[in-house]
């Protein structure tokens, strides 16, 4: 037969699926001989049973907990219903990953009003046993019988009136009594019954209330938020009770072996005297930091400075710990590994390496990478925060905190920038034509678009803080207003953006600048030698270029060219190059371009010298660049000297209902040759020049987008590479160069055996990619992936996170065909996804050899890609 | 040593591969006894290697050429370059499909200044001789010169006008002679050099230009619009001259076993006296009907009876023969396969299945099952064809009813096509350079030319209606004009043509559905005991079902529902649906739409009874529902209470980047399930009160489209399947039904294997599955998949035929997973490509149960399907 109960001598830290974490740490501080109280864990596989037999605990299982109970009265001497010399337990739940708050406890299970007078008597304090059975009452009717907690608050916040007390503690004997006999006439009219007096009743109920509440809405919730799968179940740990709400003789508290904000090598916590556990989480009195313990209980402290020191030292990590100390004797109640900052988790991780407790491996493995993001924006001071009126909230789609004048307008924001004064650049939804405007606000704040617009892309491109999506808000661009809650903003009025949490507040909040420590620097280098996968940047200008050296690229792997046409004076040129009626104008237009091109490619080439440098030809659809307002188009006409009226009706032309599925990346390269000779001409020739200059070696790489067939990525490499070996020609040089396709189409990724055997690379576009394999347009659906994700239809937003089971499968499919006929074939992508830590452990998995994305998230990416090599190795 | 030369006695007509299509027929009459001049044919493989070697003839090949020539003077008795008795040869591309008037020619190659003399002394007659002469010089300075035709026609015409005569013929060997002058000027004018005098080099130079000719543009052209591989290469046959221009004792002709435009056993074609070949086809004279011949050569006409028997005996299938007449003696030039209109193929199809000599399988085979598309376009309705003024009658060249606007040139037609207009394209005659024109035009007019004229032949291959040889009409093509009767229509006006009837009408006329004639039937109902894959038509309204059961659907494979929504009394209700502010609200507007859409599927169900329908539920982005025009606004304002600026307000905000990939499908049925509730009880109370009404059984099939992920299916098909059951509930009634999925996401066929474990059914949405497999909106890339379809970079259409290579990959990997973990899964298809033959092959291929496609496409595929399982089994 199953066991489904296991005392905590029988048990270890390994055991932790079948134990919960909670139960598991109790056994193996058990089993290193540490000061635990007796007692058992009910098993997650019990709650699975529990679930599979309809809501139930089988009679196997109740019998199994009560002979288990027999074990711990003979362990401890008392007896469970012992009217003389009661025996109390605890009843906690333990699930698999920490949930902390999450699930619930219910303490003093065993009193009743015999035991109560039994415990008072024994004990000689009334007080004491009285405090205990309100603290039962209370813990079991909320959570066996969902009485509300307002019901008890108001009964124990009466009598503290009635008593004239201000602190609990200082409610006597029989203030407590009445508080029980109220409990109870609570607990009667709820339920109609009368509070259980058998304490094995309580026991079997509470552990059954315990499993149910596995599936309670903030459990689900939590779960579903930090992607803790609902098949696991808990555990219920049902232990001896200890007392440090004795008198002023025991104390209670929490403490972590090192501090879990700024990672320092201390004891940092609290402890409560005369009280039990929940109150010091609960805040009902201000609890004192733990060093003070050391005056009050000279020896329980010193006991358990040294129990941490055993514990860290055992567990190799952080431990945060609840004890109770009951008459002079230290009882631990709890270990688990701390849940610590980005700051911390980094020092900490940096020291322990250092003090030769764990390896580098373990170091590096010891850091949440997603964390690590904290640390890279600028962020505002947490108590003026916590201040500030919460007006709105959005998606949080790039880091970062912002405060600044309500701007509509990138104009607007550019005219003000240059004036000194900070905006917050307010969109419906941002366009290639706002790029100038984001780059000179603070922040952004759009009412349309997910994670992954255009507004948000863009920002954590730049590592700018931008809240997208936020449907609370109505903008009226023309207008200039904004309103919230039926409140208008304008120009005169500030706002402030968190775009790490989506908030959106009244008025300006001080900011700081994030830390740049060295254990960062460390944990970085060390991660660099473990990693096999190469990290680039995304960089579109020798700016961004410089930032992402500046956090460790190892080469760009997305240069998108369309971004060096939206300049004031060159935006023009390219609308005439669209515009040009024949052959000869559109070649003067691009006559034009070409000076500007090439100068970036130099500045580019000049800070990434001999780094390998992805240039992609231009990807969207032409008519981005066409003009938009009323005076674009006035300005269009002077340039062009056509009229208005015509230029709108070219406009119109070129619209498109579905531009994503449209004419743009090769496509255009197809219909439009001069356009990549043109760029060609200036890549090439700005390598040559700068290898010359620096004498160094460049090997440009031409990336073709949005290729789906092999005879189109065929036609435009003849295009490249024929103007590539004239510019050879034309200066003389030798000069290597490879021309590769981006695999973001899904036919692509289905054709990639063929394609491999023309193209030199393949960079996946993991954002189209998983735009056309879902068929979900990005823009369009960032609230139905939000609800999708509420709704458990998709686990995650797959445009933060790879999704394996579709894009996954086209992506494995194509490396596997692509290297099959063209062993040397370099495999990168430069999707989003390049900077997401899960994504990246995938792309280790299926043999990338480097990922690519926005400058601000190269560090997580090279912490990511260690794990992932790490994690690889220890699965061979 | 490969051989690159075979004489007509070398070979058969089983290697129409090596020989091409007129070669291997010449070898194959040889053979069998048939009186064809002797000569020789250059192979395709001497083609690829002319282009292998980059475009030259080696000389190993000319030096085979000319050996081969030798043996020709020995068989013939005479001498290439003979002054007293030259020997003159035909030169004639002859590829392996027959691509008729898309290659060129070149008679009478041999004649020089001397044979020319030579051969006057020799017959004398001066004027056939130089009437020979004229013609090689013509043709030869096109074919190999490229000098442009008009250039000769205007000596030609100018001559003509001279002697003051009306036909050819009636030029006199003196004015032939100054015709040969003029044209050995223009030869040396355009190419700086004479006319070569040697035989042997006009000979080597005529292959040559034969084989380059291959690649010329209206080639090239023919065969993207035939889908004929660019790879396969023309053969050239040389033969030697015989001449149906030596007088009125000698005549040309070509002529069809069976008449290819009604498919009557009778003898087709036409003859002319004192011409050659050429004259036939361009149309300078309009020739007799073949009939007549025997009045004039009646020894020569029954031998020519003769010989058309034993052809179609032997090649058991229609033939189109060439042959010449030179005094009393019959040669045999060419014969091959009938090029026919779809009733003509399907009558011979059935008669020689009735006459034995080819089996149901071959007659089902014999079906161009895309021309099949002829018989189901629809006529002229009759009272309107009776009431309309007929202009002017023609030859019915090719049949068929169409009505546009009058257009004098091939590249206005694209142009007017292109904007959507249909006109009517009305030429002096085609030429092979209107190919385009006429493809975009919805008929050909033309005044010149017979029954087997460029027009005719290439109308009849398209099965385009044309009418040809309208003597009554006077075209002047640069005033763009057209006189009939002394009444001037222009580019304004409306023509309409009955291309069997030959008749042309003013103005436009309406159209309806053709009738299915017996023998089609034949067909059909043959083709249907054949095929193994089920045939369902896709309609959306009970008009259309019928018109799908009269074509022979076994089902409905799809019923769109928002069609339902559109008429005139609902539109204002889905509308207040969408704008509904309150669940109240919308469920309101929900119960109103209720009985309308009950009352849709009732008529739905009596008219398809017990046969399967799938019923998809509501498919496209809300805001295609919305008000658009100005009207729109004001009247949804009046309805709703709501003022305009809001209701655009929130069209706006409704508004969409890629409303293809944006919130429709099965996403509207996750986020509103309401109305997946209303369809479900509107579908299942249909079926229960029809199925009571007639004591039928149906079986309703619900189709959620456009999904994704396997808990996307799971979700919508929980909320179908709890209001199914309690319509069941609810009306007490037993019915069993089928929830499936569309697969038209690339995700859905990656993932197909888990979504059928939910799944009843998988039908694939081809349409939407090849934009987005390929990233290309069909709404906006039409131009670009021309351009690609051009440029050779696609082969052809994917939203036309199925694309193997990506989408077809996917569909085969869905099959097999869904089938594997659901063993009885029904798998159809009801994209577009449910009614294109070559897909349909692929359905049947990899293995699905039906195919579903708009009704007037069901023979189609009902044929299609036949061939496909014929073919499959041969390969077995």
């Amino acid at each position: 037969m199953k066991k489904f109960v296991y005392s905590f001598n029988e048990g270890s830290k390994n055991m932790w699926e079948l134990l919960g974490g909670k139960g598991a740490n109790l056994a193996e501080m058990t089993r290193i001989g540490l000061p635990v109280p007796f007692g058992f864990t009910v098993t997650t596989e019990a709650c699975s049973r529990y679930f599979a037999d309809g809501g139930r605990l089988s009679p196997e299982i109740a019998d199994e907990i009560l002979a288990k109970m027999e074990e711990v009265e003979n362990v401890t001497g008392k007896k469970f219903a012992d009217a003389e010399d009661p025996l109390l337990v605890s009843v906690r739940s333990g699930s698999v990953f920490s949930m902390p708050g999450m699930m619930d406890t219910v303490l003093n299970l065993g009193l009743n009003d015999e035991t109560a007078d039994g415990l008072a008597a024994r004990t000689g304090n009334e007080r004491f046993a009285y405090d205990s059975y309100r603290r039962f009452i209370q813990m079991y009717g909320r959570l066996v019988m969902n009485i509300p907690k307002t019901e008890f608050d108001a009964v124990f916040h009466a009598q503290k009136q009635r008593a004239n007390v201000r602190f609990d503690v200082e409610l006597q004997a029989a203030d407590l009594r009445n508080v029980v006999k109220a409990y109870k006439e609570i607990v009667k009219r709820f339920t109609g019954e009368d509070l259980p007096q058998d304490p094995k009743t309580q026991l079997i109920e509470a552990v059954s209330a315990v499993f149910r509440s596995w599936n309670n809405e903030r459990a689900v919730l939590y779960r579903r938020l930090n992607k803790i799968s609902d098949q696991l179940g808990t555990a219920v740990n049902v232990q001896a009770m200890v007392f440090g709400n004795t008198g002023d003789t025991s104390c209670t508290g929490v403490a972590f072996t090192r501090n879990p904000a700024t990672g320092e090598d201390e004891l940092f916590g609290e402890f409560l005297i005369n009280a039990q556990g929940e109150d010091v989480v609960a805040g009902i009195r201000t609890p004192d930091p733990i060093s003070q313990m050391e005056e009050v209980f000279p020896e329980a402290y010193h006991e358990f400075v040294r129990i941490a020191d055993v514990l860290e030292k055992h567990y190799k990590d952080v431990q945060d710990m609840e004890f109770t100390e009951e008459d002079g004797r230290l009882h631990m109640l709890q270990t688990r590994p701390a849940k610590r900052t980005a700051v911390s988790a980094v020092k900490t991780a940096v020291d322990m390496a250092a003090e030769g407790l764990i390896s580098r491996e373990e170091a590096v493995c010891r850091i949440d990478a997603e964390q690590i993001d904290q640390l890279l924006h600028p962020k505002f001071k947490d108590e003026a925060e916590a201040a500030a009126e919460v007006l709105a909230k959005g998606l949080p789609a790039s880091p970062g905190a912002a405060s600044g004048r309500i701007c509509f307008s990138a104009a607007e924001a550019e005219k003000l920038a240059k004036a000194g004064i900070k905006t917050i650049l307010v969109r419906q939804e941002t366009s290639p034509d706002d790029l100038a405007g984001m780059v000179a606000a603070e922040g952004i704040l759009t009412a349309r678009g997910g994670m992954t617009s255009h507004a948000a892309v863009v920002a954590r491109g730049m590592g700018k803080c931008c809240v997208a999506g936020c449907g609370q808000i109505t903008i009226d661009e023309d207008e200039k207003k904004l309103w919230i809650n039926r409140e208008v903003f304008g120009e005169d009025d500030d706002l402030s953006l968190n775009g790490s949490k989506g908030t959106v507040y009244r008025g300006r909040i001080g900011t700081v600048a994030p830390d740049v420590f060295p254990d960062f620097e460390t944990i970085l280098s060390w991660s660099d030698d473990l990693r096999t996968l190469k990290v680039r940047g995304n960089a579109d200008n020798a700016e961004e270029a410089a930032q992402a050296l500046q956090f460790g690229a190892e080469g760009i792997g997305l240069c998108r060219t369309e971004h060096m046409f939206l300049a004031e004076e060159r935006l023009p040129v390219i609308r005439q190059m669209i515009m040009a009626e024949t052959e000869e104008e559109r070649k003067k237009a691009l006559d034009r371009l070409l000076p500007y091109q090439k100068a970036d490619f130099k500045e580019l080439y000049r800070i990434m010298e001999d780094k390998p440098v992805t240039v992609r030809l231009l990807d969207p659809p032409l008519h981005e660049f066409l003009p938009q307002t009323e005076e674009d188009f006035r300005e269009m006409a002077e340039q062009t000297g056509l009229s208005e009226s015509r230029l709108r009706k070219i406009c119109e032309e070129m619209e498109e209902f579905n531009p994503m599925l449209g004419h743009r990346g090769c496509r255009l390269a197809v219909t439009y040759p001069q356009i990549v000779r043109m760029q060609v001409q200036a890549l090439m020739e700005a390598a040559i020049e700068i290898s010359r200059e620096k004498n160094i070696e460049i090997k440009p790489e031409i990336m073709i987008p949005l290729v789906g067939m092999e005879k189109e990525f065929a036609d435009v490499k003849r295009t490249v590479t024929e103007m590539a070996e004239a510019c050879k020609v034309d200066h003389g040089a030798e000069m290597e160069y490879l021309v590769g396709t981006m695999i973001e189409v899904p036919r692509a990724a289905l054709t990639a055996g063929r394609l491999a055997a023309e193209a030199d690379f393949f960079s996946f576009g993991t954002n189209d990619l998983t735009q056309m394999t879902f068929g979900l347009s990005r823009d369009d659906t960032g609230d139905l992936i939000k609800e999708y994700v509420d709704k458990g239809i998709l686990e995650e937003d797959p445009f933060q996170t790879i999704d394996r089971e579709g894009v996954g499968v086209l992506m494995e499919t194509a490396v596997q065909a692509g290297r099959k006929n063209r062993a040397n074939l370099k495999l990168g992508i430069c999707g989003e996804h390049g900077g997401d830590p899960r994504s990246i452990e995938f792309f280790h998995r299926i043999g990338l050899q480097y990922v690519s994305c926005s400058p601000f998230r190269i560090p997580i990416a090279r912490i990511a890609a260690a794990q992932a090599a790490i994690h690889s190795r220890k699965e061979e």
